[in-house]
């Protein structure tokens, strides 16, 4: 068992990354918070700063709402982005977008890029970091595509699937993170919380 | 919806292959084999060699019993090692060699192998295949070690972790596919079903 004396605050809606967390046995609270993300994107053309902007201002938000509330505790926010040859690839909206991304992605390989901002309330010491995981798909045919549409896993997810469902009949190498895909490079989030925030995990 | 006009049988006990399965949507059923791994260890001292031996083995004791229930359908089975420095480790079998299997592995690089042995029952068909998967540690005190220990996710599993649950606190990269790591290369699966089985799994 963990005693954890801080609380840890998830900012983020993310099932994925709850579900990670929950897996790692980490204790932890949700906030969601509430980012216009398409106004970040036409301001931070460059793919790392983007998600570093995105997490910092979800963290930003969490805080300012948790400080009215009189909630201590440590806040994590982060934010998923592909980068497909330079161009970066957001969510999906509806199953015809989300066919033209995996329809993009099939056969090749796209980068996966997870901005977190990590802060104590009480102290406003803040930590960013990123982390970036190479994704390799195999070729599907249009068919494949469209029936893999039907599970629904397209939706929410950067680059419209889910590594840890049934696009693994399609993922054929990755080299980087698990987690990273996931949204929350854990690895990363263990050090940071035990070398800058005294949080130790295990 | 997938409509498996053949009845798909896993044949192991391992939980983390059922539950690849299950979130790839695959409807399958379970048979446990009974197969002594020890003497393959002695017999097949090369490790890809060793994983197909022990996935052939415990493929054709499935397909026996299943021919004697007079049982249709395609059957998968596998075996998983971790390779370290040329080296087969399998799993732990109580808390103290779990201990002596992460303290090995931690602040370095070892190999996940899985071997796969599929077949039909009715027409005799046997495909052969392994899957090779880097995984990297961070380093770890002992005392982080005994903690991840108390999970008891070593329980059952080659190198004595589990990708999918606190252990990615630790690991810092994988190069190959997060399926093989689980178990069961999902993407050679696939392949291997469409191509040589004339299943499809989408």
């Amino acid at each position: 068992m963990i005693i954890i004396l801080k609380r840890i605050i998830l900012a983020s809606k993310s099932s994925d990354r709850s579900e990670i967390l929950k897996r790692a046995l980490i204790p932890f609270e949700i906030f969601v918070t509430n980012i216009k993300e398409e106004k970040y994107k036409t301001k931070f053309p460059n793919a790392i700063e983007l998600v570093k902007e995105l997490a910092k201002a979800k963290m930003l938000y969490a805080k300012n709402e948790l400080i009215k509330k009189k909630i201590d505790g440590i806040i994590i926010a982060a934010d998923t982005i592909v980068l497909l040859n330079g161009e970066i690839i957001g969510k999906a909206h509806n199953e015809e977008q989300a066919f033209s991304i995996l329809k993009r992605l099939v056969g090749k390989s796209h980068k996966l890029i997870t901005g977190i901002a990590i802060t104590d309330i009480q102290t406003s010491k803040i930590i960013f970091d990123t982390d970036t995981t190479i994704v390799e798909f195999l070729e599907l045919t249009d068919e494949e595509i469209w029936q893999y549409i039907k599970t629904n896993e397209w939706k929410g997810r950067a680059g419209a699937y889910s590594i840890m469902d049934k696009a693994n009949l399609f993922i054929s190498k990755i080299i980087g993170s698990t987690s990273n895909v996931l949204g929350l490079p854990m690895h990363k989030i263990y050090q940071i919380l035990k070398k800058e925030f005294g949080l130790h995990l295990f």
